[in-house]
């Protein structure tokens, strides 16, 4: 590590101990127009890339952003990005290659096609269609983390029967975590959870109307399970997802 | 019914147009010293009786009511009951018998033993361990209304195939309306209600802890249920069981 | 039933077990391009046809749901379908049969003109003209599955007179259930639940402002209702009116 | 008026304008040994007297505000007064008068048996038992500030035809404002408002369990009714009683 | 009055019993197509008209409701009316006036000018600019109903000293109520209540953003407030204006 | 599998079809005399025991299960075991073994000493003195399950400087989940997730107190948080160890 | 001051005692047309001017004030200032200067370029992009005010090394205050105030989505921390930077 | 500082880069029995003794670190002190002096008395009697941190005229901080600021009850305010209290 070159260099008398103080500090960041700085070095810290958000940025600085992390990290990662950024995206992207997942409102830019190798599998399960979108971000995220997802999309509590010969399926694949994202009363995953022994992690999406709509009877629900699993935050694809990577992969 | 009796009277000149009135105003209202007004015809008006809801009374006020009405209707029924109030009601029933429901916390007291006729099947279902006292004030106040009650206690979600052979064995015996009690995150109602075409009346309890508890997580997904099924409060055991009486008997 | 064609096949030898095994999985589910899974045998199972929730869901996909499950089951029912869904559906129904619902914004798929025989009597209930979409929603739902039902709109607590007629003609027509809509403090189905001996189903409506509204009100004061009623989500009308058709059926 | 005094004071060089400010500045306040500033000119100010809150105040501060407000004022009152400070109230009252309302939980401490003429004519109803010591908290405070007033307790929605002959009633007898307490629904209140022309006050208590209990449905309901009515905050006797007083008497 | 005249029918065997029990239900009900039926006797009956809400309504339900209003009754008073239902209102008004109240966003409907007598004085205060329309809500309503109203705007807590100098006038004019609007914090209603002895209604306002923004921390501080008043919904101009002219007016 | 036993008996006509079937269902249930079903095969089904929560459960109905559990599956663990409970199951264990882990309130039921072989290594980290027992439930629970348990108490983001050290020990012993628990502001496990590659579980803690307090703000400061990160509810000890374990021995 | 004026023009018989208090009351008051009352002494009373909030005031309105207050104070400041309502300002400034802050959405409205002397000086430190307008709307306010502000953005507790340097700087700088802005998980604020003896000012941001999102998780961990620190609400930037400058100031 | 001394001595080989950090780590860090480390350096680095909070803690663990605390830094500060925990405290406190604060709950050991020099003037007002402990609690820790304090109880915004001779006051003493505490309607804070140049804090308690009540709707209050404050959490009384002295003294 360059810190090691740093030292080094004091202990030699190359530098001053507040020179080398300095450059310790320099080193991990990256300052982008006094708006945004990049933590470089993150994903060697936390095993996990930095997703930008695309929601609540100015497609300006979303675009800006995505091209220096892509540069110098030969991958960016663009989620809950809107039609404006991504049209913005495509016709700034210069040289950079650009992947655009439709379903999951992912946008990935990258210097060249690296093939990544697969490790671990990964099984996201859906209660319903309006479910899908953020299920989908949670996919779209896992394999971009190299792993390999299977997804049954659908499954919801009110048709029980639907769910075993998913999980039986999971079994024999040998996955190794599973999310399961569900909205309105978010029954489904309390039920997987109760049927396999692959860990489950909740991801409660913004469905239903009325009392605890928009996610909030799903959250409290899986937070209240006796079947044991973990949860993410309401709409949450892309930590679910990364998370169940993190897991899949250790 | 009286009215007629009355109206006949004002026809024939017996009472004035006044007088008429005021009977019949009067015929419905039974005070009981400025604090307590028994409404002893609701039995008649909706199907149900009045319970005595011993929560929040004081003990005397609760016996000197649940007295009255027993000896004006019969019997008279008394839930959430605490120990002083059962104490005091066994000490001071005089004359009339009393029944005490342990699990329940439900009280009745009555003049004679009379026997009533089983009419309705209802089916009470509950969760876990913890959810059983709520379950059981559904189950007596639906055997004190005349149907004959089947339950099935410690039936959860966690354990998805302990729910198959209770249904089965429900509809065989040709149940008419379910109870289905839980608390945490409240699953179980929601499940049910997917797998059968008995209609099922959702009962939240106050168990769990943390965000949602207290029965909120509960009552929460229920009313979300892709499932369809119709709720009642949170511990509201005894608006459960007679509801599912009520239209067990229709 | 299919699942005794599969065992004696397995009993005869003519498939092994594990064939056996995945014909049965497979029996109830029909996949549908990865996104939705039909429940065809819902409405065997638990007496209630399934209905298509049109909100939240991408136009297209809606009306390839909605046409699948009509030709599998003869008829298929889309709730709050929005002005694009419907229109859509419309044009792309080809030799199918399509009802419109305006005050309920529920479109119905039909393969030819069936005629259902009535059974059940239910009655619909509202508060205030901003209440009656959701208990259009409710009455047209209970028709559908062949109920015959009665509403009584603008009837609200404020002008307590009013209901009186209404539940009077209710019990001489020996309707079976009552679903009484109403938003903003939600005080007729306590008041209609405390006059009369039909079940009453409440149904909250997102209507009020202020503190409590959107039907938060509403719910709260049906759930604390000393009267006795059951409940449903806040503008749950195919919730209500399916439950009440269920209920009116038995 | 004393300004007026000091005033001329000063115009007539007796004091200096600094001296004159500074009188001002302490006439209206009397300390209380670094712990309570009794506002003795607040009677004055806005009509009512200041009620000392017991509940939350050590004993003995409690009973010295009493003490030393009832030597200055001629009376004074607590409320929510528990059993000890009751107490100590009777033992330290010296040659004060004390009266004592149970039901109410109520305080009065007088120097005199002053007879207060009667002005303003205030009606309370309740819905339940439950409700009663909230409704005799402002029934009491509307007699202690000189009004007559009448009282129905028990008369609930549940029951509607209770409503009717208390209203004949009151109107008969020339009631100028109601106060109507309610807990759990809190129905009772917008009903009332939708049958009579008195202005209406609602009371909400916190009785009730589950979810909207402890007042919130009562109080939300109050808020939301179509029918014309304010509100006080749940529990909040006095505030209901003194405002009812203060509308009645001018 | 009619019922008289029933009744007197009834004795001298004009009609039947049964008839005139029907008489009777239909003299206050007037059915509008199915949708809203107008209470045209609770102006008599309450002391106060039924004011026709534009928001939630659909346009030419709106317009057909308020006209036919205005034809039975004299006059109509529509609230929270939107640009379309003005318009509309405007185009289709045939001969009826039309008074347009802009600030307020209040229409009304009349025969003919009608020159009602002034009766009763009311004060509306209002906290900030951004509560200008909730308050002119409550202005225009209480002056609708025949009251003389004084107003005060732009009256922060931010600068107290802005108050006192209303005040003196208030009580100058003999004014019997005041409506007190404020959004943010509520401090004015609170504070206001504190220096007058004119009884104060609290009319919080949906101004506000972040924690407690949207009116909530108005409504709780009014509710909360040791100054005695009562409170509003938020945002129920209307409400707070009737209220107040009621008290007035009695 | 035993269900091949019994589909074999069928083949072989030895059994009904119908016998069948009954003795399927019967084969995984054990009824508690009517209260509790003990669900004997989660642990194969799962991967994790079924634990015994002591909360809310009557002493002698916890005792029962326990001991019933212990006897057939060789040990049952109990948690959030109060006083009473504690000792009766102390005096009623008779030849079973019986562990008690204080500061977690947890106790074990065995029937014998059995070395569990260790798998899977996990870390336990927690950010106040306060959150100790919370934290303590998860690390008992983690190391009942076969994992060597790390743990670093006390190690708070007010001074994050306590918190690297630590990490680095952590790294260098190859730890592979981390539990961290927070009250509060629930600050610790963000933090800590940004700077390790280890998956981290937050794990709320009911302290703090005001707004947010109860752990409200813990929970919702970990599900909002940038860092990745997966969360249980709060004060969840059992299922944060439970799943640490899960996902460390895979 | 110009009280002393009246008085003495009182002791010297110029003015009558009612006219010398009607001309102080009138003294701080300047109404505009019904609708806003300027407070021009504000600034001097509390040392920080009036800022005008653009949000949820009519174009005209607003502009009406802004021109008022800049001619009369020398400067006005209107905060969150849409398009409409800035370029309608641009317009209509006539003679007066105009400033706009584009990123923090404020505008000046100045008679001439006056040359404000620094003091104070205060950082303004922001967790993420998103939080960036709010931070801005603090830093432009606190520079309005006089200090000397250094910013840092983008510094969020996801990469705790992109602290201490900033931190460093500040300390070397004699920065007297800091404003600490965070959205999501609010975990900033905590962690610097953890890390300097320089006083915090926490600021909220309204970022995040699902549980907690709007900032409420911000605010409820800011007001939960351990470390010290004091809040405002969230999005209120105006708020931060002028109690910072105020703060810096002294 | 330290720190130096470690890097020479890795300059000057005496000790390895691997013990040179090691070093470092331990040096901020002192281990108290697996259970709480005390963050000895806190007060050099943030400028404020770190209190040790008695709530939640058990009495023999809060004894062991107010010693240990005591004993390294001259003086510890108990804050929330329960009468178990301040008995036992006395009990075992050795050759330590100790100090106790009634009415804030307060308790302080000391090595030896030590004359504090006085920086910094420190009000702190409060608007009740009930909100004194809490109000006691920030002005104990003012003075602890060496500000000279001056109070003013039972201010309340129901008199607002009690508030002027205070501020009048503050102002001659050149005080440069409030702390303002209130419950209920918490409406004095945004008065105070309302009225002086002086910075305030806002200190909600949790009184009051019903709607709001435990201080919400102080809180809300305070952070809607338009006059200019900062706030802390419910009963931070020790936060507020050192956040002043800390801005005081600076």
């Amino acid at each position: 590590m360059e810190i090691d070159e740093v030292l080094n260099q004091f202990k030699n008398d190359k530098i001053s101990k507040k020179q080398a103080k300095e450059r310790i500090a320099l080193l991990q960041l990256e300052e982008l127009e006094d708006e945004a700085r990049i933590d470089t070095m993150r994903e060697d810290r936390i095993g996990l890339p930095e997703a930008i958000l695309g929601e609540g940025k100015k497609t300006e600085t979303f675009v800006k952003i995505m091209k220096k992390m892509a540069k110098r990290k030969g991958r960016s990662i663009g989620t809950r990005v809107n039609k404006e950024q991504k049209q913005q995206l495509q016709k700034n992207k210069g040289q950079l290659e650009m992947e655009w997942h439709e379903k999951a409102n992912i946008a990935v830019l990258k210097t060249e096609k690296t093939k990544q190798k697969e490790e671990g599998k990964v099984g996201v399960i859906c209660a319903g269609t309006a479910d899908l979108p953020i299920a989908e971000e949670a996919k779209v995220t896992a394999e971009l983390l190299g792993c390999k997802v299977y997804n049954a999309y659908d499954v919801g509590v009110a048709g029980i029967h639907r769910i075993l010969p998913v999980l039986k399926k999971y079994n024999e694949e040998n996955i190794q975590v599973l999310v399961v994202a569900a909205g309105r009363d978010g029954s489904l995953p309390p039920v997987v959870a109760g049927m396999t022994d692959i860990p489950v992690i909740g991801l409660p999406v913004s469905t239903g109307y009325g009392a605890g709509g928009n996610g909030e009877a799903a959250l409290l629900s899986m937070l209240q399970s006796c079947s044991l699993l973990t949860v993410v935050n309401i709409d949450a694809g892309f930590t679910a997802g990364a998370m169940a990577a993190k897991i899949a992969k250790t």
